[in-house]
């Protein structure tokens, strides 16, 4: 295999995506487009990743930077060929690869396949192309009479029998990079638009006499581009699809795979169930035998075995083998939860750590605290981390007993065995097996005429 | 353009709907069906609306009389064209259109495509078609050589190639008013039904040589008419996307549109983002660059910029510029929440004002109250707006905390910048910069056998 | 009609599904692959049904035994021949029907129709046939110029005018006993994989004269086997197309067939409306004119007339017309709701009975209790019914006013028309129209330097 480098073009407006944000910014499955297209770069060892780039550039270079990927400005927008030649610095005496950022479908197995295609069959120039039912719009491949590329015919210039080809130039391509500087001193820009046209480099190698490989993808789903909302919509769907398809084939149940959403850097475990509405982003790992839904909504947590979310929303955390979670929990960031334990209904947990076995059913904040293990957290308990001015932590022993209604003021140590009774508001340190009991005493005023009462 | 009056043929029985509901009072993304017509009626700037009704009749004139339509009743169901006849008194002098109360989805710019092609050429009569790939049950539109409309032929009286006809009639037509009389004084119902049919005037007028027209529509989708609840679901589908289009060509991204439910009044600004399993309902007024969902269920609610709410319930609230509702928050009715403000977890806010800056973090009930700017409300505090008999309003001054768990018993007000102790139970006014604390003493007792282990 | 056996042939390996479950235990619609397929035995009026077992068998028992299904073992997987040929015993002298424990979605319509023609035919065997676009793969049905059943020919023995064929044998037959059994003795294994072929006794018996017939469904879908989660997917959206079709025959509104999961127990009163993202499970009853959803999550719950769930998640509980629950609520178990009650939001009720009238709207925990009528449960109160060693039972008697943030100690006894004060702990009972209190006593500490404060 040559040496690769691989060019990105993302210098162009995208106007009907309507928006402030860069078009290739936008996401699909989670990501946005142009890290869809950097990762794929990267993924086929890529000596060298070049993007392209013109309009509104400063809102992608803070991506480019922390991917290591070079940038070349194209200030005037004069066309792909134009585009491309702004590189040349970079291209090297290997295969130079031509990608967009608006096409971030395609897969790395068709990218691999084209390349070693290319390279096997010492090409000085491939695209990938693919066959569409309705291909109006689409440069056509007229291939010759031994069914090789001859050359691509724009839609406006191709005559009566050339529309009726439906095999199309998906625009991704590949060169000897000596074949490519040459082509691209030899653009012209004779057109309507007065632009250099990358696809007129084949013509111009095919007329020189050198072999030009056009791949066939049967996936032309995967090399559509997006140039607005509903084509981005379009995208996140078929790129769904994939990612959903992936894990069904791995053992996962997904009950409706149309109302599940999944990222495309979550793993999931055989044998596990995801119910309709779930929401899985980030870098999500769930274990084996969970229920996850319906309703679950989960960023960036690492879950174990045998796990159960429902209807909650778990960010940045994680849950140990055998707990429940919900319904209508909410896991805040940096809540580690250990095994067998019970977050149930009403329920949030921020930043504190629970021991295995615990249990905090319902109506409960925990914040900021250290939470032991066979704990029992009563009902409508609040962990009363904020003074107004600062945050503090609390600790909870093992086999404690956290009355219903309680509250621990924060810094409170809670020893192990202690019970705190309902109602309590506790601001002193419990010792361990010590009782705490913080409440007026009840008193019943008869005949009181009630004065809520017809 | 002649004066225009619009009929909505509504009298009909909808028995495949099994309901007790009128077939039209049904509704598509929120709204009933009949008001969908009235709407296009309305749209059309129609000198005068008329709803022919019959049957159940009751149940439609309360929406009749709010939208000022006009109501004839035809007692006895003897088919469209004595429908229409019921309404002759309204004809007027210039043209009469023909909608039915059960077509809810076709569009305004179709019917205004329809009137001025029905002007321009001085058709004595029009008609809407469209082409079927499976066009059985239809009425075919026969043409004659030159193209234009010849005659409708109904499926069981089409002859072998009239059956092979795709192009078939929507029902939905326009008359110069006199044609329309005179075909009507016409029609005969020498037919199995013994029913008098408006297509035969078709055939009459155009027996007499006036000139009729064809508008043939490219959206055969928007014409289906709704009998029962799968038509009912199918026309929401069709609706939906109509809807979720509009959107996106503006600029919203919809992550998910099988899984959003949006009604025909919600406005949405650019860079806003819709999660799956969203609902958005009424007169809701969404700004930009908010992220809206998973799972908001919004009605009748304006919401600024820079929104989150996520998995929250918004009914008849306002929320400002960069606020964040959710997840699991509540908003009921005539909750007027500032900017920045945070309506966390677990949270239900009823008819009060939240200040700016101000945070309601979790599992708190704020009921008809004033709650200041920069207010910090804590964990499990409760607004006691009921007392048993009336319900009373509380004040909360700008900059005071109020501490986790505390109950403020209204009508209370608390000064700015004072502090409530957590577990406090409030009963008295606190002045500006007090503190606030009604607790009891805690006491640990040692030693104490916990009788809850083993 | 003949007697019947049933035998359903559920010995293989299910390698495809990735699963540590056998292959016909993975649900559809919520119900096991193989309960599908018993219950359609079932309702056939099987005098026997036989279950053909192998791999894995003792995951499959538990499940046969319950449903009273005769169990054979498969010990060598020798082909589908071999596998009937294992319940030989069973064949008595009726007819003998084979089905699939991974062919679950066909309807008891088509079967009884089935059952119908090879009876009325006095045919030795039958099949079911349908017709695929694409039948690449499948065992085509050759018929003789009469339109006859001629034979079976596999893909891979087809000529090239039988790979035409677009008919293809379901794999669903039914034979005469003796004709099967004289089929099954006269099956060889000369084949690549050393198998005995069911399908060859067709062969065989047309060979001998008998008279074999091929009934076409026209419902290809229903015919599937599910070998993979994508197919165990497509198997569960064509069951929720025809549970959800027969909902909405039956006057049911659902706004989003593609986001609603109905299990095929459920039932549904006319001119309720269910919306997106509801889940409704096991032998769930819903009334008429109820509001289901969005993202009601119900199982095995009775639900009355006129009832609105919104956002709430209910198990084996009832609730009487006209409540109200939700949004966010949550009743597990053993639940009793009465009419016209409200429960809120953020509300947990738990093994108890709550009467007509009563209002329990929000943050409020009702766990083993009994509450009565008219009773109105303030917001934050919790029903303390876990000491730590056991839960216990308290009753609140009718009209009663149970204060916001207030703690009942079970078991305790709050009378008719009593009221307890926001705020307080209730450890003793308290007789009929009395008030209990018990708080401290609130003090307002003047020019507090407040801590929080910049």
């Amino acid at each position: 295999m040559n040496e690769l480098v691989t060019l990105i073009l993302a210098a162009g407006h995208g106007k009907r995506m309507k928006s402030k944000k860069h078009k290739v910014l936008h996401t699909v499955c989670g990501t946005p487009m142009l890290e869809h297209v950097i990762d794929l770069a990267q993924q086929l060892n890529s000596k060298e990743t070049v993007c392209i780039i013109g309009h509104e550039r400063e809102q992608l270079m803070p991506l480019l930077d922390q991917k290591h990927v070079k940038q070349v400005v194209q200030a005037e927008q004069l066309g792909t060929g134009h585009a491309v030649k702004m590189a040349a610095s970079y291209f090297g005496s290997g295969d130079v690869l031509v990608l967009y950022g608006d096409t971030p479908l395609i897969d790395i197995e068709t990218l691999n396949a084209f390349v070693a295609y290319h390279s096997a069959n010492h090409f000085a120039a491939s695209l990938i192309s693919t066959v569409l039912p309705n291909p109006t719009g689409y440069g056509r491949i007229v291939r010759n009479n031994a069914g090789d590329f001859y050359r691509i015919v724009e839609q406006k210039e191709a005559n009566a029998s050339e529309l009726l080809i439906t095999e199309i130039n998906s625009g991704i391509c590949l060169f000897k990079a000596s074949a490519l500087s040459e082509g691209l001193e030899a653009l012209r820009n004779e057109n309507a638009q007065g632009e250099y046209y990358l696809t007129d480099v084949f013509e111009y190698l095919s007329g020189k006499g050198m072999a030009i490989g056009a791949y066939v993808s049967d996936q032309p789903d995967s090399l559509m581009g997006v140039n607005d909302r509903m084509q981005l919509a379009q995208a996140e769907g078929y790129l769904q699809r994939v990612i959903i398809k992936k894990h069904q084939m791995n053992g996962v149940t997904i009950i409706n795979p149309e109302a599940t959403t999944i990222g495309k850097s979550v793993t999931i475990g055989m044998d596990t169930t995801i119910y309709p509405g779930t929401i899985l982003k980030g870098k999500t790992t769930i274990g084996e035998d969970c229920i996850i839904g319906p309703d679950a909504d989960i960023a960036d947590t690492k879950i174990g075995d045998g796990v159960s979310v429902k209807h909650s929303t778990l960010i940045e955390s994680s849950v140990g083998d055998a707990s429940n979670i919900g319904p209508y929990a909410y896991l805040r960031p940096k809540s580690v939860v250990g095994k067998a334990v019970k977050i149930g209904d009403f329920v949030e947990v921020k930043n504190s750590t629970i021991g295995d076995d615990t249990k905090i059913s319902h109506l409960t904040y925990v914040g900021d605290s250290v939470v032991g293990k066979r704990v029992n957290i009563g009902c409508g308990v609040v962990f009363v981390n904020y003074d107004g001015s600062k945050k503090h932590i609390s600790t909870v022993g093992d086999d404690s007993f956290i009355g219903c209604n309680s509250n621990l003021i924060s810094p409170v140590t809670i020893g192990d065995g202690a019970y705190i009774a309902a109602g309590s508001t506790i601001t002193k340190d419990v010792p361990p097996k010590n009782l705490a009991i913080a409440r007026a005493r009840q008193e019943n005023k008869a005949n009181w005429s009630s004065k809520y009462q017809k």
